[in-house]
């Protein structure tokens, strides 16, 4: 019998243990696995023999449990991006060879499938075909291709929702003007800055404006639009994808003179909620707060969506699954049937058809002016939200599990 | 039969509602009350002609329960200061006789405790004593003296903790030297900074730094600071209260050049996270991460503390039945009588003891380095996140209510 290896990779997200704990069970269910194992940082455990056994932790179901409600990857993440460098490749073979890795799931984003495209083809030129790679997907960013939707959006959403729900019951209190600036993670994808929308199921109204990276950012149409919500109403709430871009391209947070860089060319981009903050009060000058949902909104396991739960376990069962049937160099998707009733299906894709490649907001799903959602973008994002799961407290606290 | 008026004041917490429902239920099975009106945003309802009826809402039980889970003041607030001016006390106490008020609750913090002190007086000098005017205790920052702690902070404090422990998740992943800086609230008193303390319960460790308004901040030593945990760990945690001061009283967030006062002349505290975050950058050159947890601390609903809720409720009843009593000039407080188990009492204390005073963390709490807290402060702060409330979801959003 041959062993599994497990890695997580790239940011992380409130439902990327909720997929290796899907894969943990399919494999404990499978008869078909000997040992499995963990990768700690990703691919880069591997090449710096960091690698620990995790099966017999998961003897214990309540382990699980614990592990299914522990956000962020327990097994450690990396922003490791391999090249091409046959000895590095050679490496990461040989570590699998000597850990008899039969398969070998890794779970993560657009960046992570280069690294299982990469690897695939390796094993295929190499005579290690027998070694089946898999990826299954994760990003709260929404952002892969082929599949409907990734797992740790749904509850990176609700996390998003539920707080602007919250801060509209806050923004509303004081009878004096007042505007808000909501900054929300998104890059070129303004996926999650539109799932604020999802509020207004709270019953206090919905974001005023939203503005994403798919639609070229005006400040004066900003500042324009704010005045316009403020004539309808004292409070305006205002919801920004970090990465908006003006009409040339350029970051708006740029103009803060603040940024860094990752591993992949990735600026970390911060700063366009208080930048457009200190715009309103310059412009119009009433009371403004700006807030950044940061990291928060990538680890709010405590409130979690129960369907991107469920979806992010099986997406991992499934990774293995194919990969017990061959497959090897695709990733596990979610194809949706329906909005109403919400229905889908688990499928594969090559991996071909993933890495490196962004699948952003369509601009038929935005409102006229492009300042907001539509209905069509509501029935989108409705049923990822939906559901709660059962959080386990201890003494006030939700308990984590820690792997390494 | 006389009527009963409600007005809620100061900064929003995610338990002000629910001491409106205390007293609301009190009223309600009292006998003694004929109609229950709110006056919005405060006193300056009946300065404004701003009240609503609304004890025919709330004969509806199922109102009770959605105005226990919404977050901020449903009656609105204000951050309005009640001067000497006679003419402004006649018009309230005018409005309050046109109304036929025969009881006043108003709850809110240290400045609306002032408020009460004021009408309490005016009643007394000008033959309207049969008006009963209570305070019931509010705020997140948990600095009423008198009182063992206040509603509301119970639930920040949990909040604050749950999102540290799931920060402390996702700052592990990485395996390159990572420092995080959170900003919570606090002007003078550090007790919801202390409360991310509380985060350990969860599993993953606590922060390994806390800086509170009580200690003199110096710059130098919280770079030694975190070198030194750097050396222990690739990861460190810090949390700072927004109003921490150097050994010359001077606000440490002042020195990003932004700042703006509110009516009580209240200095809008916010940046020393960022501004710390930059001086590690600077003087460390790791990455690191500035939170600000914003309004989000004081809004958290979805994750209150049981315990508090209940108190918060009980304060409110007791408040009302303390007027039912022949009390005027009072506010409601908590007693504590024992940690282990946690036992408390509710009492009432004259206005004068917790109008315009301020309680602060006390330094024997404190790591003998004051740059953490000690068990003394754990055993004070445990009991005060117990217990989960039940959320009234409704497709995916907690659902509130809104009043006006």
């Amino acid at each position: 019998m041959k062993n599994l290896m497990i890695a997580q990779s790239g940011g992380p997200t409130a439902a990327i243990n909720a997929t290796m704990v899907g894969v943990l069970q399919r494999a404990l269910t499978s008869g078909r696995i000997d040992k499995i194992y963990g990768s700690l940082h990703g691919i880069k455990g591997l090449l710096n023999d960091d690698v620990i056994e995790i099966g017999s932790l998961f003897a214990n179901p309540q382990n699980m449990t614990l592990l299914c409600g522990t956000p962020s990857a327990a097994l450690g993440s990396c922003r490791y991006k391999l090249g091409d460098d046959p000895a590095v490749l050679k490496k990461i073979a040989d570590k699998l060879v000597e850990f008899n890795i039969g398969y070998f799931i890794y779970i993560g984003g657009n960046d992570s499938m280069d690294t299982v495209l990469k690897l695939s083809k390796y094993f295929a030129a190499n005579n290690l075909d027998y070694i089946k790679i898999m990826g299954a997907p994760k990003t709260i960013d929404n952002d892969l291709c082929v599949t409907d939707h990734t797992p740790g959006f749904g509850t990176a959403a609700k996390y998003i929702a539920v707080t602007i729900a919250e801060l509209l019951c806050d923004i509303r209190v004081y009878d004096t003007p007042n505007v808000m600036v909501c900054e929300i993670m998104g890059r070129n994808a303004g996926w999650l800055t539109c799932a604020a929308s999802l509020a207004k199921l709270g019953g206090m109204g919905a974001p005023d404006l939203i503005y994403i990276p798919e639609v070229a950012f005006c400040e004066e149409q900003f500042i324009e639009d704010v005045k316009e919500k403020l004539e309808q109403n004292h409070f305006v709430l205002a919801c920004v994808s970090e990465g908006i871009r003006d009409s040339d391209g350029k970051l708006v947070c740029e103009r803060t003179g603040e940024k860094t860089t990752d591993a992949f060319g990735h600026k970390h981009l911060s700063g366009v909620g208080k930048y457009l903050g200190n715009l309103v009060r310059e412009k119009i000058g009433c009371k403004t707060r700006d807030i950044e949902f940061s990291l928060m909104q990538r680890c709010s396991a405590h409130i979690a969506s129960a369907t991107d739960i469920e979806e992010s376990r099986m997406l991992g069962a499934a990774a293995l699954d194919r990969a017990f049937n061959g497959g090897s160099g695709e990733m596990s998707i979610i194809k949706r049937l329906s909005n109403h009733p919400y229905q889908f299906r688990i499928e594969t894709t090559p991996i071909e058809n993933v890495a490196n490649k962004e699948k952003t907001v369509p601009l038929e799903w935005l409102s006229e002016k492009r300042n907001n959602v539509n209905q069509q973008m509501l029935d989108y994002l409705m049923p990822l939200i939906q559901g709660e799961v059962h959080v386990r407290y201890k003494e006030g606290i939700p308990e984590h599990i820690k792997l390494y």
